[in-house]
């Protein structure tokens, strides 16, 4: 390939990597790229954490060949190492140069790095030609290093790196670590917000539930249901997004109501379903598709299939489909967990009364999406147990509040 | 430039794009890096809506020298015009082919698309070559409109657009367009954040507070207050997202205490104090920088700066300086609106008090930036006051409530 086609298919790799929003498969398809801009047999990506480097991925044709992918660099999973010039991908951390290493196990003695032949001894393997490069964001921050292993001549030979491409493949490595930079701030930025929906809805309901793994097991069974119906990778985390939301409007409830032990008067009751109708003000006139979607939910989740339920007795597919499936997750909690005023249902029977409520309470599609989802619900249903509250993080400060 | 030497220069525009993450200013970016690449001497860009396109950024190198710059699109601002194939820019969009036209007022009549000589008429100028480009995401959609006039051969003379880098422009294009896409998206999430946290802190204070419109002006003053300390536009937006959670305790407050109309007594008044313990404990151990100055907010806003506050009576610097701010900025607001059981006090009057609580109840340094900010918080006073909570979309829906 000549410089021109390698300048085009750079472009190109720019314009796929920016497309990339997920930060794993962002991290493989980095790697890969780079792997095969330089020819290379294999690779490894890190990335940096302050004073340290944080192996990500690597890939090796020649040992996935021999102990299948994904095995090449298990043992160096989760491993970080410091930034010291002594390695080779810590000194390009360390200077942002790129070391274009002919045959590794001939670097002079005189240098400050040194080849670490860990990898060749575990897997019985022999490295020769090594490219290290740094992957720079426009400030010029290093961000991650991408090593890349053994350039093949296109023979079966191994060869060193073309010195005249390190200029090409530091550009691919600095349009990696914009779309890297990108995409991970976008990832943090989710994590914050539904970190933050957790903990507001949380508090919300923090009158009236014993537990704050309610919401969240709530939320989980309901994105697991939207799954089991089809909805796509996005959906799914708008209705996680979303049904933490559901009950928000209980803020405008009076103590005296929320908490009264016993059987509320008609009156009463009627004030407690306002709840829907309180969520729906609070969530109102949102642009957000998130905030849509709760808006939806907190005024419906308490519709019926028949027609039966509250605050419109509305009926089928005239209750929003998002309210449809959170129904179904609430009620499956609610019946599956303890409460002050009665002891959880086991598992199964629960489950039971959900496949009996079909047709009645529940649009029988979001209960055979249920029925599907079972194995993901039981496993949802374990790990957040009413019992396991601490070892949450998100939930974990929340029984040290002492309710009104 | 030679053909490398554009490719070179196409790789680091994509790195230019992608590392810009204000939509705004990548508009302009985009724009001027497509006109610099083609040397052209005016462009425009427009952005799809559904079946529309909407106006976007004009720039004109003769005209900005004749109008002065930011005048030459003036009347196009917030203009939108149909997709469809008559017009230039709409046949790019409809069919996502380029054109590349030689002289605008020589377009056979057989086309299916014609130039439109409003701009040349009203400005007086005389457009001669054209290329538009459509802005395609990985996916083949178009998202947007590249309309580049005028390209200039050096000498002072205008010539068509060199059919050679036809391609390269539908490159930087599309690298424009990913930036766009992953710029829009993420102000997207970062509007629905601030939403939801809005919406959420506004419920959670509804039981005491009149209006939604005081958490709105307490949130824009504290980021005011921020800026005139010389806070990065970033820790401006942290300060704006994370003071509206500030009395999220006060979910935990009873109604008993919380709605008391008339004096606390002691001990009702150590309940009430305990709304910034709850707070911290509703936003304890978050990861998301957000969170953790929620947390401290939460915590030390009743704090004093000579150690006269609580919950923990620290002084000075021990006090988080977020806190700090959000202290002058809640106590100011506090004093300067209406409440049920007072009249606001006048704006001066609200201000003169906080000068006079530097020092002791106030960070000077927090009242002194107060005082730099004060044209900003007087508009924000103005726009925000508490009859105007109806003309804010946000806080709308809010005044149908009924409070408990």
């Amino acid at each position: 390939m000549d410089l021109r086609e390698q300048l085009v298919k750079l472009t190109e790799i720019g314009i796929a990597l920016s497309s990339e929003r997920n930060v794993n498969n962002l991290l493989d398809l980095i790697l890969a790229h780079a792997r095969n801009f330089t020819s290379a047999e294999g690779g490894t990506l890190f990335t940096r954490e302050g004073d340290k480097l944080r192996f990500q991925v690597t890939q090796n044709d020649v040992l996935s060949e021999k102990l299948g992918s994904g095995n090449t660099g298990k043992y160096l999973r989760d491993r970080t190492m410091p930034i010291t010039k002594t390695s080779l991908s810590g000194y390009t951390a360390a200077t942002g140069d790129v070391l274009n290493i002919p045959d590794a196990y001939a670097i002079p003695a005189t240098a400050e790095y040194h080849f670490n032949d860990e990898y060749d001894r575990r897997n019985n393997y022999r490295t020769r030609s090594l490219l290290v490069v740094p992957m720079k964001k426009m400030d010029g921050e290093v961000i991650g290093v991408l090593q890349l292993i053994n350039a093949r001549d296109g023979k079966g030979g191994i060869v060193p790196f073309h010195a005249e491409y390190e200029p090409l493949v530091l550009s691919l490595a600095s349009q990696a670590a914009v779309a890297l930079n990108n995409a991970m701030l976008t990832h943090d930025l989710k994590q914050a917000y539904l970190d933050t929906i957790m903990r507001l809805a949380i508090a919300a309901e923090f009158r009236d539930t014993d537990t704050a793994v309610h919401i969240r097991r709530m939320s989980l069974y309901s994105a697991a249901i939207a799954e089991a119906m089809g909805y796509t990778a996005d959906g799914v985390e708008q209705i996680l997004y979303a049904s933490p939301m559901h009950d928000i409007g209980k803020i405008g409830v009076s103590d005296r109501i929320l908490l009264k032990p016993g059987k509320l008067t008609d009156e009463e009751f009627a004030e407690m379903k306002k709840h829907t109708t309180i969520g729906a003000a609070i969530l109102e006139g949102a642009e957000a598709p998130v905030l849509r979607l709760s808006y939806e939910i907190a005024l419906a989740h308490h519709e019926k299939w028949d027609g039966s339920g509250y605050p419109y007795g509305k009926k089928e597919a005239d209750i929003p489909i998002s309210a449809r499936i959170v129904a179904v997750a609430d009620v499956f909690d609610a019946l599956s967990s303890v409460r002050c005023y009665k002891p959880p249902m086991p598992f199964d029977k629960a489950v039971q009364a959900i496949r009996e409520g079909a047709g009645k309470h529940f649009d029988p599609a979001c209960v055979a999406a249920f029925d599907k989802a079972l194995t993901r619900i039981q496993s949802i249903y374990r790990e957040y147990s009413d019992e396991s509250g601490a070892k949450h993080k998100l939930t974990g400060a929340m029984p040290a509040l002492t309710r009104p």
